[in-house]
């Protein structure tokens, strides 16, 4: 049954592929690489899946490790494969210095094995092969002083050895593996901003000349630029569309230039609204009410109130660290529920309602500090709930109860800096994360073929971990205590096993009493299979620790250039908009020229109407939308922006220019060379890979 | 007698610094800190030493701790004082995330308390205190996957407890702390950089100053420059001093102007040497000689022959590798002399000796890989001599044959890369080194004063790690076998012994065995030393980490600005200068006036002999220095050098020219303020810290 759903799922994989083969033609298909190796997977797992049909038997199925590729190449993981990319691109310089490493560590294996093997109590240099093991685990520093002992007590000098390898091998040439990373690192990010702000522009200049009239060469009009937002964004609204126009049209001439046009990219993602013109919430409010609001709001602003709030923050903590010592163990949870818990919890909560009705709910909701709070605060009065009707499972959010502290590193701007940057990397980091676990899965699936319960308790009694898994019953005196190596829990017999055993080796600590239980079960070929899965992950981890570095780098750099940080103008990038009374009018009747169903023009009437009750001839429109990544770059490298456009415009344009001057009369509205922009082969090279 | 010794050497010492009181006076003297340091430990010390005189008895002196400061304030420390200056620059911002650190611990190990201290079988979270260590230790990943153990095999899901802490504390809080510490380390390198920069601008513009004369306000004469630099470099020819002059006079005209001025510290160093007109050694040999001699220069120079090399290189690393793995266990030297050795040893020899006669003997020293070549083989030679008469303790050098694979290498652009950085990096790496000895000896100090003779065989009983201290005879059927755990070796009863252990709990692994072994035989607080001794090591670690990224990427970024390897023009920093028959007569004059020594001027009649000698009006002198990292920096910054030179001359010239205009009439050549120059107090920001 198992070997038919996987032949159906395998069969629809293989659907999709067909599809694309008949969409994409065959000259396309075979050259596109991804979807070659995605043929040649299905292809074998298809074979494979037929085999056990017929033969009515299950064997070693590592192709089963392979699947991921098909997960990978899916929408959503666009990331991933970033990611996968990134990690393909550092390999060559990666590997390099991988071979340095190894090199050193065969010289150090041959010295260390005429050194120590004369040595008969030395277990770790007996061969050629326990030499190179030893000092490969070694590398990772997972049996260091043991590694050392039966040579250091036999010649003191033996130490230089160690310390002489591990001084090369760790402390030199790992942090040039680090270095070297963090360098293609560097590189790649800002080749891939390079080649994605020059493709960006080559579309700008290709959109342009396309929407351009021949009777006016020089902009493109409302009408034209309509056209191409229509297909662009199809979602956006009519009003959308006008205040986008009207943000791109800084000359103030009907038209937009290309200088105008050139923004086009930063102007698309903005949200607009109008300006409110009450300052606080509750300006409309009765006067009494507004009085107390008024004040509820200074006090919430006011310094004071913070550093209250910071200080009672600092005692909760102070408390619960002291409450904590003094029971120490034999803690149980039902019976204790304590006085301070709920003064502390009534704090908050008056802070929460407070906040909200000073603030409002809209400005309270907007910043994620505030929002944590109450995340907090909600939690911990679920857990008082959970704790005054004593349901068990639960109990555990109580436990949450300190994480209140961190609200004390609001009061440091470097920790501000750090958490807000925690917080945008976030996005990285779960798909770097994803990327990870991707692997884990693939070596997951191959040790559960190959080493699915291979230990046990008491085995492994030949090797020389054998004490890592035993378990025994020793009595001592009168009372039986059961003395337990627990090693034998860290095994391949289920994937969810599999993935904690896979994270220990990753985090490297003892690794080496996992691998040397397997492989005294299984053969010494099983070795290959950790040494791998810790080459891989070193790489992984690299990279991730080399993205950290980057991204805080990069943010310090910013502040540092721009002098004030970055979260001082927190709400992102603003427009500003003022929108006329007849202007609107009139864009009101092109848009009815153009588009017959009035409904799509309710936001523009909508514009109208409020202009008309409040008696304005004028109204503000604020653009909004986060800050991203590529904005930041775009003040880091101001000066070489400039340089690559110059470079581009040296390169690429006159060439274009011929081209798109006969395309001049076809239809001005058609966007679809913006969306599926070929660059021009002279300029491929600037195509994002 | 000790403390009679060591009381005349504090008397010394103290001496040293009473000389330096009366030099400086007295204000200076309070206000320079690392003196007043010094004064202050002095006096503690001459105290305690008294003490120990009168009361005959020895105590525990935690202060010999603070004796490296005396080392430290040497002349020769320099490097070591600037690394300690940079550790306490990147301080302030690496204890904020060191608070972070400690702070996320804190919680975690309260919540770790409540999750765990349930389970009876859980020895590491049974108290608060434990709980805080067993998270010390697990961010040191020492005691990783047996502090899990004992609550993942009670339930499977509180593994998500230590794969959360380790996400946030070891891979990113950890990186982060390497983040800011590379971050401030890049800026602090830079800022010196800058500031050392302008100091030698104002310096020159100082100089210049006093060196015009009030005739000729445009430039400097020779005569003046002579002047100069007969204070400044006293020990340079009197050829030197007018070469360096020609190399600054670019314009031709018989003056200095202060744009030439500028580039007086780029030609200082520079070792003259004329050019020589022939382009091998052997040019001048009769002509049988000389055709066999440039016979061996083409076959010496060309790819075939240095493959050839690499081939028999790599034949003989494969050979090694194979032998030794052959004969594996049961290895002694004296009977073993192979004759793959003596053949392969020949072919090196041969290969020196061809390398020498083809390039001659100046050449071939002067290129590092060659001299690593020759070593390597002299070093193989030396080993066979003493494997031929039977010297036993000179086995070793046998033993590091495999080290001729090194030259291997040389054939990959970026190894070469690497291994030149790596040559470059040495002396900051070996006063980054002295500064982590330094650490050590104090730590050794303390804990030899506190743990000597607490770790012997068999101790320990009462602690979790007893086994790790066991010595006992086992008897399997009928032989008995000593089983060590050798962690009594790990002691503080000597130096070498405490520096060998120190070493160990720098590489961290297993660490806590030897921490728990100390604390249960003395009291719980010693943990405190190791707990401070790791966040030491890690401050110094992660600086010499920082260190290296920034070398290396530094390096890589320069390498792919100048296009061209750093490497291709290996000769350093060239200057090229002609000078004239009668140039150099009339400066003969000239200095025959001002200098009445005319032994003085020996090297400057030298020039003019091999004129006349040779027959050529003209004679081109080569000026070389080899390239330090300011001139790295300075093609680096090349932009930013510009807007700093700029920024400085708006601040800080227009109030130094008023006052050096008044100093014009004193005498031109006194250049004592070049030597001793102070800044200016406008501009002082720029003065070297």
């Amino acid at each position: 049954v198992h070997a038919t759903l996987e032949l159906l799922a395998l069969l629809l994989v293989g659907f999709e592929l067909c599809m694309k083969l008949r969409w994409l033609g065959f000259h396309t298909f075979i050259r596109h690489k991804r979807t070659m190796v995605k043929t040649c997977v299905l292809l074998l797992q298809f074979v494979e899946a037929i085999v056990v049909l017929v033969r009515q038997t299950s064997h070693m199925r590592v192709t089963r490790a392979l699947r991921p590729i098909f997960l990978v190449d899916c929408r959503y993981c666009g990331a991933v494969r970033r990611n996968l990319r990134q990690i393909f691109q550092s390999l060559p310089s990666f590997i390099d210095i991988l071979l340095l490493l190894l090199f050193f560590m065969v010289i150090f294996a041959i010295l260390g094995f005429c050194l120590f093997s004369t040595n008969t109590a030395d277990p770790y240099f007996n061969s050629l092969e326990n030499s190179l093991v030893s000092l490969f685990v070694l590398l990772t520093t997972a049996n260091f002083p043991d590694v050392m002992m039966p040579a250091y007590s036999k010649n003191r000098w033996s130490c230089v050895f160690f310390i002489v390898y591990l001084s090369i091998e760790l402390y030199f040439i790992m942090n040039l593996l680090l270095a070297v990373v963090f360098d293609t690192f560097n590189d790649v990010e800002k080749m891939k901003f390079k080649s994605l702000l020059l493709h960006k522009r080559s579309a700008i200049d290709h959109a342009f000349q396309l929407l351009v009239s021949r009777q006016r060469p020089m902009g493109v009009s409302l009408k034209q630029f309509d056209g191409l937002m229509r297909f662009y964004r199809p979602r956006m609204s009519a009003r959308g569309r006008f205040l986008t126009f009207k943000a791109l049209n800084t000359s103030g001439a009907p038209m937009l230039s290309l200088q105008d046009f050139y923004k086009f990219y930063e102007v698309i993602g903005l949200k607009w609204k109008p300006r409110r013109s009450r300052e606080h919430w509750f300006d409309d409010l009765p006067h009494t009410a507004f009085l107390i609001f008024k004040g509820i709001h200074l006090v919430v602003k006011s310094k004071a109130f913070q550093y209250a709030m910071y200080v009672v923050v600092a005692i909760n903590g102070v408390w619960i660290l002291v409450e904590t010592f003094k029971m120490n163990s034999g803690y149980s949870w039902s019976e204790f529920v304590p006085l301070s818990y709920i003064v502390f919890l009534t704090i908050y909560g008056v802070e929460v309602l407070l906040k909200i009705a000073g603030l409002g709910p809209l400005a309270y909701f907007s910043s994620g500090w505030n929002l944590f709070d109450l995340s907090v605060t909600v939690f911990a009065f679920l857990g008082l709930i959970a704790l005054a009707f004593n349901m068990e499972p639960f109990y555990f959010i109580v436990v949450l109860r300190p994480f209140q502290l961190l609200r004390l590193f609001k009061i440091k701007q470097r920790y501000r800096n750090v958490l807000d940057t925690m917080f945008e990397l976030f996005p990285r980091m779960a798909s770097l994360g994803l990327t990870l676990i991707i692997f884990y899965y693939s070596f997951a699936i191959v040790g559960m073929e190959f080493f699915a319960d291979v230990v046990y308790p008491n085995c492994c009694n030949t090797s020389t971990v054998a004490d890592s898994y035993r378990q025994i019953n020793k009595t001592y005196g009168n009372k039986t205590v059961l003395e337990e190596g627990y090693y034998y829990l860290n095994n391949f017999n289920n994937i969810l096993s599999s993935f904690v055993t896979l994270f220990e080796l990753t985090v490297v600590n003892n690794w080496y009493i996992t691998m040397e239980g397997v492989t005294s079960m299984t053969s010494h070929w099983s070795r290959l299979y950790f040494m791998t899965f810790y080459i891989v992950t070193m790489v992984v981890m690299t990279i991730i620790v080399a993205f950290i570095l980057d991204a805080f780098v990069f943010r310090m750099n910013y502040s540092r250039k721009n002098r004030d940080p970055v979260d001082k103008d927190e709400n992102g990038i603003v427009f500003e908009v003022e929108v006329m009374r007849d202007e609107a009018v009139a864009t009101l009747e092109l848009y009815k020229q153009t588009s017959p169903t009035p409904h799509s023009l309710s936001s523009l009437t909508a514009v109208l109407q409020a202009m008309d009750k409040s008696g304005h001839t004028s109204c503000v429109y604020l653009g909004r939308r986060s800050r991203t990544k590529s904005d930041l770059s775009m003040k880091m490298y101001e000066e070489e922006i400039q340089e690559w456009y110059a470079e581009y415009s040296r390169e690429c344009l006159p060439q274009g220019d011929e081209n798109l001057n006969l395309d001049q009369n076809s239809p001005v509205t058609d966007p679809s060379p913006f969306q599926e922009h070929q660059p021009n082969s002279q300029c491929e090279h600037h195509s994002i890979n």
